[in-house]
């Protein structure tokens, strides 16, 4: 008897992205070269000191590390915070209110184990980062989509979020991340402060997912740090902060992440969840350590870097004729309205049928960044992970491309 | 309104053997050495090949690979796979029927996900990897257990599992290790048909965790591996093999595992989940495939360092009053039969009260590997490895503690 594959595996969501990877296959198969803007692996050397790290790394062992992390990298990581003034007027993070994961993917995992059971949900605030629906689906758990728009750059309406949470009384958790993927918006305090007192409100966990907290370009944030969840006042119980060496250091493949609370019940379960996997990676670990210590200037200049490329991207989309997108005060992405409406063509078109002097890019249709059906068929996602001039070849590519693909009576 | 954690949460699993973990902290505070038996965490050095390669990786960027992990290392484990002939008279295994994942454990996560919704169950051979369990109840299923016994080293009965199977409709898989873990019991090729034939009559997916494959003993297998699933005939949509680079080339630090299935549907589902977390660690799995390399010499080395602990154990212990213990074929674990009837409390007698020249030894009582309440309650599982003077005054503890703990009237 042929054994069944289980529901969740036949639901499972696919990546809306690599559905698009074979036609930039064939594009690649073509001579082309692809200009890859549809996900967010920066280019951007990692840290110099992280990569030391791991030429020095001398142990004869490779042994298991403790399951929530070595204590010398949440030590690092507790430093990090107090140094950062992460904490506010709050109390300063403890390395044990910090469990290092495999990447901010396996925090974000065991947090949303950790609120929901069977059938619960999730509400975030669309378009989201899919892997969250992932993550929901693997452990049986819903997404509720709370729907945010360009008008005012992706902004989440407290008001509205309490609607949704009174609408779904078994939603556990509102996630987002701030800055934010794929919009790059940035909570502010004030901001972080209303939806707090909603989610206390309805008693639901506030996750706020901060693994680009250092790409902040606003001039009252410029060279610090996007507001964090941490300074909460009286969220001790609510709060759960995620976070990666992944995109901070460009050490996406590390596999470091670490999920931050002072609700000490969360996690004693989340570490649960991390025992039964043992171990994060120990030479990772080890490396992440030291990715804590990346010079500030090296810092700044990546930083610096992605202000000049947010700059570049945002003013060339919104000078091509019927595109416009806002000013994304944060991360390296954006979400732009393209005149269009159906992007998955776009985007497969850029890739199967378009050229300019032997280049092409590939986009990130925006639809499956979003929970509501339908939703964000005319837009795109563009990581602005490439330096400007294939930026400024990209801007070129999408302009002629757009009038090819209406030419050909797309619209 | 305070949030509250999901069942999920509040009844994981907690791991029996760290719950021993405060005890032996007091015990190294009291100035005793500990000789740590509890875990598998083996003292032999990482495999040379690997830890060169973790030195000798120089990319600028630490990006994210393919989410079923690199093609080179993929292509390295076929060919291990190849190499050790793991494939018998079967067709040999593909590189696409290989997926990366973050240690053998988030395969046996995927695995289960992919097999099991929500109120369905796996069953296991008792005494078992508990965190079979853990992996279970993260995905909102059971565990059904199937005991073994020392009388016939720990065996599995094909009859027994078929009755079991019957008796479990929801049953969707049996996952069993070998070279086992906790028993070091290795299935044999016949008896590996016969669960095949047992796992295809109920349709059930046949799950064998290979991770200790090269850890064999016996005269007709030393030299070489045991017995693999891969090589049943006619079992390519039921068998899913799981594998490490962790205690084969001793780097339970660098989270590198992967399964096999020629399922091609199972694959699809795993990689979809697998895309949920992007990436397995970049650095690592340069290391991994190095560590395939590994001279066949210091592999054997280890192979008969192993061997020789196993002798001095499993002889030691059988020389002791009232205790016994099966000679396992495989792995570096070994369950033993004591003259008490709470190894919970020995375990932590030896910890808290007892020590010999300084020194006293950590064990894992046995319980925590039985999923049926009360059993196993007389054992304790030991694994051998350190070297044989540690081991040798280990099993002098043992025999001295097991007197002491009689005397103060425990039985």
């Amino acid at each position: 008897m042929t054994p069944h594959l289980s529901r969740r595996a036949l639901d499972a969501p696919a990546s809306p992205i690599r559905r698009l990877m074979p036609f930039a296959d064939g594009a690649r198969d073509r001579g082309l070269h692809v200009h890859h803007l549809n996900i967010g692996q920066p280019d951007i050397a990692t840290s110099s000191t992280m990569r030391a790290a791991y030429q020095a790394f001398s142990d004869e062992v490779v042994a298991y590390s403790p399951s929530q992390g070595t204590l010398s990298l949440r030590n690092a990581l507790a430093d990090y915070c107090r140094s950062n003034q992460l904490h506010g007027a709050q109390k300063p993070v403890d390395p044990d209110q910090i469990l290092v994961t495999v990447g901010g993917s396996e925090a974000l995992l065991f947090t949303i184990a950790a609120a929901c059971d069977f059938g619960d949900s999730i509400v975030v605030a669309e378009p989201y980062y899919t892997n969250y629906k992932g993550f929901a689906h693997l452990l049986g758990c819903d997404v509720v989509p709370l729907t945010t728009g360009p008008e005012d750059g992706f902004d989440v309406d407290p008001a509205r979020l309490s609607a949704r949470l009174a609408a779904h009384p078994r939603a556990r958790a509102f996630i987002v991340p701030s800055p934010g993927n794929p919009t790059g918006a940035v909570l502010t305090t004030e901001r972080l402060s209303q939806i707090a007192a909603v989610c206390r409100e309805h008693g639901v966990f506030f996750v706020v997912d901060e693994v680009y907290r250092e790409f902040v370009y606003d001039d009252e944030l410029a060279g610090g740090v996007a507001p964090s969840a941490l300074a909460l006042p009286d969220m001790g119980e609510h709060v759960v902060v995620i976070d990666s060496v992944s995109k901070r250091y460009s050490a996406c493949g590390s596999r470091v992440g670490w999920l931050i609370t002072r609700n000490a019940s969360l996690y004693a379960a989340c570490l649960k969840f991390a025992q039964t996997r043992l171990s994060p990676p120990t030479v990772d670990q080890f490396a992440a350590e030291a990715a804590v210590r990346t010079p500030m200037g090296e810092m700044r200049a990546n930083i610096a870097a992605y202000q000049a490329r947010r700059d570049v991207v945002v003013s060339g989309l919104n000078a091509i004729e019927g595109v416009s997108c806002p000013n994304p005060a944060g991360a390296f992405y954006l979400v732009a309205d393209l005149p269009i409406t159906d992007s998955n063509a776009f985007c497969r078109f850029l890739l199967e049928e378009f050229e300019l002097d032997g280049e092409t890019v590939m986009l990130a249709p925006a639809g499956g960044f979003y929970a509501t059906p339908g939703a964000g068929m005319n837009q795109v996602r563009l990581a602005y992970v490439l330096d400007i001039p294939a930026l400024k070849r990209s801007l070129r590519i999408i302009s002629e491309g757009l009038l090819a693909f209406q030419r050909r009576g797309n619209i």
